[in-house]
């Protein structure tokens, strides 16, 4: 008799989800199976709740929601050489081919033929999740559960801030969602001098303050541009870490963005964003660099390193945590945005 | 009694320009007289000469035209230590202040209170032009004078090609005018493993024959993605180096780049460009990088290492010589688009 | 009449120095003349006193000592043109030409005909002090005088921790004397994962746990490379930066050192140093990088932030602070090693 | 019945090796078995050969030599799932574990695991070898299969010589064997500004001018610093890549470093180097990368796009080709030096 599990389902095309009871999944050769402990819900998730254009172009139903994890392996695959039953693991929720161009060069996160957790196959809102050895991420055993699936975003958080030197420089990142939150918290690890911040939401302007941000800026009411040239005396940010996919902050941002400074992008824009690339890259000599999942694994030791070190306190980017079976609430705050992340546990 | 000279001056705002006699420029403290023997036309010469709408804004009436120089220094200002009369030289178009933080960090390419030969102060179209001695390059001797100032623009060629590794990889360059046409020969040099271009001027594609690219595009008839998605095995290119400000160039070059390559942009566009972020830059990991003007001096160093050492023939760019006097006949040659690089020489 | 000032004065080629009375210095047109607030000691000030057998091939006798500084400007050379009267400065202590291949090239910090202060000319152990308008740094008003003079260390300490990506990683610093303590805040405030540390006086491996080192080795004691390894795992560490200058100590870092890591080298050695390249090196493809200096100003940039930002707390690093008078005092604290950095105040 | 192939096999712990009969091996599940179509002698298979202290410690016999190849799949392991029969390749010689540190940070070529074709199992000099799916790598069919098994060494040049920018700049490379040799092919592709060698072997400075050194240096009668400090204005060279192993052209090399240049390691030496780390390291700011192996497999990218390309003329590199049958005699010319890259031909 096949064995159950609960599972949070995209079952029907339309606006929401179910928490229904679906077969414990089979492992193929190369996988094991992860009795899952926590998972957290990323923007991506939300989008699938919400069943926005993207989502509705890119998910096939039925599909198992959620890809940030963490959990034991409790079943191995034939030809699994590195993991054993009771390893305690996250998981990389990008899935490379390993035989491409990208991935015989050392760019397994931008796969031509990636596979997503929760996008193009079953994800993790489940009791149990199938994880493909190539991306299993083995856990310190001390690691707390709960913030052990946020390894995933804070490997987002780090590649953007820390694709080149931050130490001791200037700092403008707009948009404080959890992404942005997370952003925080790296930026400050890694001893930016200055770090500004702006948003539009309250609860995130709020939150920023509490997480350290040197100078938080709303956006709706502070004028971003003159306000960020005047805290540099003139010279603009050395580095502009875009969270928000919104194209006026972005602007802002190469607006304030000093000569031969650097621009990463991690936040997704909901259409095609025109751009003054004489002025505001060519003129100025601007590097831009687009962020795509986490560098396999060199941005998961980083990650798993900022957590273990304590040197900040990633407790405080979780600030919601729930029984899996209360995801809609989850779901709901993410739709309010007056959250940082959100853990779902599953017993 | 003022001593005069012939010089090449936009004396009103409108359509052309003049050759008439005009005193011989006082040189300042830390500056040289240069007695020139020869100058190249850019696309900036041509764009003030027929008065579009930014040389409308920029240019201020009367002024001496021109930047791109080799000449003698035959007066040296009494500030000036490491220049002395005779000496033979080319200049650095951008005229940085020294002091502000991009001048103190190395970065005086991109200084914020730049002033550029010819642009914002008198140029070099003329016998004599005052050089300060910060832009000061002195020239090997040996090198022809009509190869020497095409250092000027052969450094922007480098700075565009060589930003990163080159040797070995697959690049795509939109564009085959001047510096497109520098491109190619940097290109080659630099060992690049299948050097790809597309332009719409049959002058300019058989030119790109001439001078080596391994596969020329003519952009108004061939499918560019589809073709450079062929010849690179589905990959794409490693590189994309955009030569052309056209904005269906860039478009296909982004599509064409291969995930975790680079875009440079070197061609100033007539007006912002909408690019799809997402998919084109943020999805693929894209690195992009503004170029303008050149790196003082490192990019001197190489553009003359280039040229003396005989790897590419530079002389295959000079498609034009001209006296002085003649100097509008290469003004139109620019304007057909029919011409690589074109020098005037001076008596 | 000739008016006088306090200065230390290396005076007879032997052990030891002078406060005596020297005429207070004339400047040239592109110099500062600057009234010294505060002073620091620094290894190179102790090897001078002491006469070492550098010392007694480099110095030329009579010199005013000393070269970390923090002071106004009271009179300011014709040709000085971004400095004025009243400012609050530090000093740059390598005096690049300007004109050399490195100079041209943004290394000025390598500059081929360098000088340096205190060294090849007077210092700034004195309540007056001559600097180029070249190296001065100018401070913001608001930092402390016994603060400022500990930036030009500092840079040195940046250099080596920060030469490359460093949040996250391990890291391995050998020498715990007033530039491995600066080491230590720069890791700290830079995210470093993991900091282990090593020295074999006592007073430096406890000040190393004051300063927030995780782990602290004492190299008479301790197995340094089986403990390494172990706290690493079997990894070893991302980063050895070597602060030494004790040739044991270099091979520990070598042999703890992951495949494809990195090892800085700012620490000086009494002689040559036998090196198992092969093993240690090449099949490890280790990358080497010498620090010297600091690069003008990117580091300066960097140290100020660090300092203002309040990230760490550089009170910490200032163990005594003496008046110029008791110079004396503070040499033979550093000759006993139980010290961090020291400050001369000047009134 | 087993089937029996042809084989050079290291049979006794004495200089030589014999050409004799062994089964033809069988592959494991990750495997592909190829029919050898062509290889090439490197300095470690002469080192077996001629039993050095290396050897003695490093080879179990009895082993079959080389590891440098080029053949066709015939057989292809059920775990295997991109290469088919007929497939033309050639192999990555270094073969990694795929989950330590370094491979699980895009550093597979310092794998702390890892196993040496022809060194820690059996080699390539013989009809059929075993190849790893791992370190197999595709070629172009039309790439000629005498110099296919040169991609691997040819590798080893490039991480040398292009380990950072390189075109335009000036190098110095001791050592001008077979590695050298690919070095100079390297270093022409890429368009180095001035090429200067050196060598004791007079056949190999012959080559070095067939192959289009710029200078050629004899260290035995040329004063090998001093001229090149000559040759270089005094500013000495941008980079050094070591091919030689010699630590008298090691300490040359870096004498004649410009401050701030490179070294690039690639020579192994008899035994420890010593050197004046503070001159030749520290004070000048120089940065050293060791290197082995190859990137996976960024490098055979590159290398294979060199061949291709047309660039530059691979076939010149190979002064000797023989039938296995005649192996001995090329171990004799590689002990004489007198030669380039030897290859193999397999029936």
């Amino acid at each position: 008799m096949t064995k159950m599990m609960k599972a949070v389902v995209k079952t029907k095309p339309t606006h929401g989800g179910e928490l229904i009871q679906v077969p414990i999944p089979e492992i193929g050769a190369k996988d094991v199976l992860v009795k899952v402990a926590a998972t957290a819900i990323c923007g991506t998730d939300f989008h699938i709740y919400e069943w926005n254009e993207w989502a509705q172009q890119t998910i096939k139903i039925p599909q198992i929601m959620g890809h940030e994890l963490a959990g034991y392996v409790v079943k191995v695959g034939e030809q699994v050489t590195s993991l054993k039953e009771g390893d305690f693991i996250s998981a990389e929720t990008h899935i490379p081919c390993g035989v491409c161009y990208q991935c015989k060069t050392g760019r397994m996160h931008v796969c031509q033929n990636m596979t997503i957790f929760g996008v193009h196959q079953n994800g993790v809102f489940a009791e149990y999740a199938v994880v493909p050895e190539v991306v299993a991420w083995k856990n310190d055993p001390a690691m707390s559960p709960e913030l052990a699936p946020l390894q995933e975003p804070l490997g987002n958080a780090i590649d953007t801030i820390l694709s080149d030197q931050i130490t001791g420089l200037t700092v403008f990142m707009p948009g404080v969602g959890p992404l942005g939150q997370l952003g925080i918290l790296v930026a400050k690890a890694a001893g930016v001098g200055k770090l500004i911040v702006s948003d539009v939401n309250p609860y995130r302007l709020e939150r920023a303050e509490e997480l350290g941000a040197d100078v938080v800026l709303d956006a709706r009411k502070d004028d971003v541009v003159s306000t960020i040239m005047e805290v540099t005396k003139g010279n603009g940010v050395d580095v502009v870490a875009e969270m928000s996919g919104n194209p006026i902050a972005l602007n802002q941002g190469l607006k304030v963005l000093t000569p031969g400074g650097r621009l990463s992008l991690l936040g997704l824009f909901n259409k095609p964003v025109e751009l003054d690339l004489n002025n505001d890259v060519i003129f100025k000599s601007i590097k831009v660099n687009g962020v795509t999942g986490r560098q396999m694994f060199s941005t998961w030791y980083k990650a798993a390193a900022l957590i273990n070190s304590g040197l900040v306190d990633f407790n405080k980017i979780v600030t919601h945590t729930f029984p899996l079976e209360q995801w809609e609430e989850g779901m709901k705050l993410m739709e309010s945005g007056n959250c940082g992340k959100i853990v779902l546990t599953v017993d």
